[in-house]
């Protein structure tokens, strides 16, 4: 059984973005910059939004947080992306989501440039995924995608059950799963919800990718014998003996299932890692796009 | 065993079309106008645009022929394209495929207007349709859901099975019948050309989409009792019979598979003239969409 290590691979990722960073200073030209806008003061994103700001600095991007109050007009968010799809100096930017009530979010992530939106989150770079053509793809699928091809796990022709169908994660990794590309060259199996006898085709899996955020939900007799686990899930459930009061769970009942898994992501310390790495690699990417255009 | 008629069905949806456009001449406003683009003397394609024009005269929509020449360079297809965005007595146009070598298909897709884009194929629309937000549906897929809607035909908690993963057809369908909708709820399987034993999924599916274009590929003892088949399928087998000199064809082996299904679609009559009727079906919806903008 291997550990597929979240953590040791997007340090990785991480080193050879600021090798990059280093090229591109000795070429005397402009460093890859990310600004991340917030609105509001909820706890939950302004952790996630700092890390993002950590690790622009540990690889040498320059970054902005843009801080808004919880009070913002949804105009008063649209002329700040406005300003900042004309701002050259900017590369790419994130929203960190959620936003306020009183803010259209799908308006908002519609109002993105597509060639700044480094979440891949906007419905032409999504497009542009699902038809196979380059774009952004969003962090945390695609940080799945390296994961895989960095331990090169076996993808074509195996059997994907992807569990969980949202747009961040599931959707995404199901298209991404089923590409004619490595990693990809699946049969992909979508299941949610409303999906009846889910242990049946768990059972079937070569491949499970859970991004359902039920604790401890797949459990060792729902997977066959040297099954691959990508567990997408983090929940913060209740723990005394953590300094914070809680700790973060999986999907996936690790103890038993690692014993059957011939690959598997410990939760902390596999795919949550990962995601942050590869918004800088989306950043790096959009510099050299727009390098291209200029 | 019921047959899922999509001839009768699409007369249905053309003569409710028709009914929508006297209301609008009554109304004394302008009718749906379609434009279809075509590069080139290709046989098929000038029967396929023949009939899209045939059918926007039988329910009452302006509709224009645009055809150049097979040396057409890709700047003279990229300036007539933006002449038909910027024309707004347009509603909606299609430029039918496959185009000439020397011009890049997916940058005269990209070229398209996407409000404009009936056919559902600029990056923006397949976005928005894998995002769930409301935009035009390619007319294959389109008209399947349409067929599975007026018959009633369950799909929440079902399994279903498509069978390839094209961008026409396999990949749009295993999103939509994943959505949180109905038609749609459904556990989604996609198969294609690396899936290995194949058999063993089809066995499981409540529901089968095939757009595989082999004939006869999908045999009765691939299938369970009162399986639901959606034959997509259309490939011209020789057969000196016919006048034509060839028959078309589906996926599906019709005489035996249809004994032990609920629902089946016929080929030729069951997908194929449901495709023209969404055509309409957009244009209807894009010169609904242009008429809120003005």
């Amino acid at each position: 059984m291997t550990i597929l290590d979240g953590k040791k691979i997007s340090n990785q990722i991480k080193d050879e973005i600021a090798e990059e960073v280093k090229k591109i200073i000795d070429d005397g030209e402009k460093v890859p910059h990310l600004a991340a806008v917030i609105v509001g003061n909820d706890g939950a994103s302004l952790t996630y939004v700092g890390s993002k700001v950590r690790a622009c600095e540990r690889v040498g991007f320059e970054s902005t947080m843009v801080r808004m109050s919880n009070t913002t007009s949804e105009v008063e968010l649209l002329d700040k992306i406005e300003e900042l799809n004309e701002d050259d100096n900017i590369d790419g930017f994130i929203v960190q989501l959620p936003l306020p009530p009183q803010i259209n979010t799908q308006k908002v992530l519609l109002a993105v440039d597509p060639d700044k939106d480094v979440d891949g989150f906007h419905p032409m770079n999504f497009g542009k995924m699902a038809l196979d053509m380059s774009t952004f793809i969003p962090a945390t699928p695609f940080g799945i995608l390296e994961l895989i091809e960095r331990y090169g796990v076996e993808t074509q022709g195996k059997h994907t059950v992807v569990i969980g169908r949202s747009h961040i994660v599931g959707r995404p990794m199901s298209i991404l799963m089923g590409r004619k590309a490595f990693p990809g060259n699946s049969t992909v199996t979508v299941t949610h919800s409303r999906t009846k006898n889910i242990e049946e085709i768990t059972r079937q899996a070569d491949i499970i990718i859970s991004a359902l955020g039920v604790p401890n939900f797949l459990k060792a007799d729902m997977v066959k014998d040297d099954v691959v686990i990508i567990d997408v899930g983090i929940t913060r459930v209740p723990d005394e003996t953590r300094e914070r009061g809680y700790r973060i769970t999986g999907d996936v009942d690790f103890e038993n299932v690692s014993k059957k898994a011939s690959f598997i992501t410990p939760v902390p310390g596999g795919v949550g890692p990962m995601t942050i790495a590869m918004l800088l690699k989306n950043t790096l990417l959009a510099r050299e796009r727009h390098l291209r255009q200029a």
